[in-house]
């Protein structure tokens, strides 16, 4: 099959490799019907993370089960289904915490970036559609995979509540979908940090009431003017820089809390300061597989529509490109179709 | 009036000095009848906080109002109350939040350690007892005014449910307290971290159900046997210590929480390691305020008895041997009676 292998900072090929075979009997082998470049597949594009040897690369997908393990139970061939970068046992105590992204046999879903791919846990993992779903609805279904539940775990960490004002830290894919999730739970005020057109406009579509292009302490400064003086409720972190989340910190009000689902890059945060601010903060990689369920629901009767954060789609086989035009910002994500 | 003052580190003196008078029309004047010494003031008496001149020191007071400003409303001359280290208007956004302690009118009640205190906004900051209290109720009522509002909301911050599993790293009186906030919003397992004999014994009386002696990645891994690998729903954080922090959040289930109310020194938290744990974090000095009403109600029933924590009563006037006591570890907590 067709897959993309990363060989180091900026050399992304797509190359012929072996079909996924079943290799644990709680194993399902999906053919994929969509994947797409995140956000954090660029921290190794960009010699952020290291790249030690050739990887098959990508965390994202959707598509239909051709072949299961033998333990496997609940998923089937043909289901079109759904899954997070992370598959787990969804019943660990951890899981059954609504965590599983802390799941005890947690593996990493790689090499997504591909026509087909292995994932294991399938029964825990998989969420079927209520149906094969249409070409329309495939954008929208494959951002459940990682950046809208990333986007909605970083408003549920960051105690989006009915009424209540947010503020957002990053226009990316997770950033927007962010602001979808606030919308969706109730947010009265939601104030999009951006600087991008395009970005902007989106942002506005999905429920950012304010747009502010401010950063770093002038960005906080902004929201102080925006909330009389208060800062917001909840803050979203949806970038990972020590930049980001000084930001975030910043534009809380005490008692106020950030979500941060950016991946921190040497992020330090004084323990003093975080004390003096009174700001709660929680963040992690998002537990997509406890929303998944919800999300597709949401997506399925268009209640939701994450699917424009894909601003450009490609050819499997043209991920160079789909890397170049999101390193270069001309892209904000790019959709790879098989 | 007499007055306790420290010239700088193991320098504590009494002293005569003037009476506190009404300065602004929103102040009151109290007589104070019982005060004590903190952690916390420790941090000066040990050379980690400096002294750059002889200071007035305490913050923790409760007494009789002798005077009151012009503006001031609802709290008369007779009045029984009890404050808030730091004196808040409670109307304010922060306030109506309920984070009084970030009020924008807020002010440091200092000096307390004296024969009467004068407290800013005192229609904010005060709340009268039901009555006049006897004596065996005001060591408990003291601890409403700083440690046991400050373990209260350790316990909030971290998110005490009932059946809920909790840690306690710190055997202060703050920790101390912070057992009894645990057992009162329905913890059903207490772990408290103590390797002192006469506060484990308190511990456990406030409602412990174990106690470990483990510190650091020892205490850990104790926390891990005791929860089945899992780790703590919630952990209060009592100590302000690099090392505390690490074994609160070391200490915490994915999705759990750490409050932490012990004033951090040279406490820095890894974006990424608070990422990977998938901990949530609130701290900050106490909204006491907003505890008040119901603590002293706890306090009046007799369903709550904080005031064990106190295992020395001094005279005002031997303050210098309080700090001694506590600095040697020989008291748990000093109450001074002017």
């Amino acid at each position: 099959m067709r897959a993309t292998v990363i060989h180091g900072p900026g050399d992304i090929r797509s190359e012929s490799v072996p079909d996924p075979q079943i290799i644990k009997p709680t194993d399902a082998i999906i053919s994929v019907a969509a994947t797409c470049v995140c956000g954090s597949d660029l921290w190794s594009y960009r010699r952020v993370n290291p790249v030690k040897e050739p990887t098959p690369i990508g965390h994202e997908y959707v598509g239909v089960v051709t072949d299961i393990g033998s333990e496997v139970g609940s998923i089937e061939p043909g289901h079109f289904v759904i899954g997070s970068f992370y598959a787990s046992d969804n019943s660990c105590p951890h899981c059954r915490h609504g965590y599983q992204s802390a799941c005890v046999h947690r593996e990493f879903v790689g090499g997504c970036q591909a026509e087909m791919v292995r994932v294991p846990l399938a029964d825990g993992t998989l969420v079927p559609t209520p149906g094969q779903p249409g070409p329309d609805l495939l954008p929208s279904l494959l951002t459940l995979s990682d950046v809208m539940g990333t986007g909605w775990y970083a408003a549920v960490a960051a105690g989006v509540r009915p009424g209540c004002t947010v503020a957002v830290v990053g226009d990316g894919a997770v950033g927007l979908c962010g602001i979808i999730a606030a919308r969706e739970l109730g947010a009265d005020r939601i104030i999009a940090m951006s600087r991008h057109e395009p970005r902007q406009r989106l942002a506005r579509e999905y429920g950012a009431t304010d747009v502010i292009i401010e950063r770093g302490d002038d960005g906080v400064d902004r929201v102080m003017d925006l909330t009389g003086g208060v800062g917001a409720d909840s803050v979203l972190e949806c970038v990972g820089t020590a930049e980001a989340m000084s930001q975030a910190l910043g534009s809380a009000r005490p008692g106020g809390t950030v979500g941060f689902v950016g991946v921190p890059h040497e992020v330090e945060i004084s323990g003093e300061a975080l004390f003096r601010s009174q700001v709660g903060l929680r963040g992690g990689p998002a537990p997509v597989r406890r929303f998944l369920p919800d999300l597709i629901d949401r997506v399925w009767d268009g209640r939701i529509d994450p699917g424009g954060v894909f601003d450009l789609t490609l050819p499997l086989d043209q991920a160079a490109e789909a890397y170049r035009a999101m390193d270069e910002r001309r892209a904000v994500k790019v959709l790879l179709r098989p």
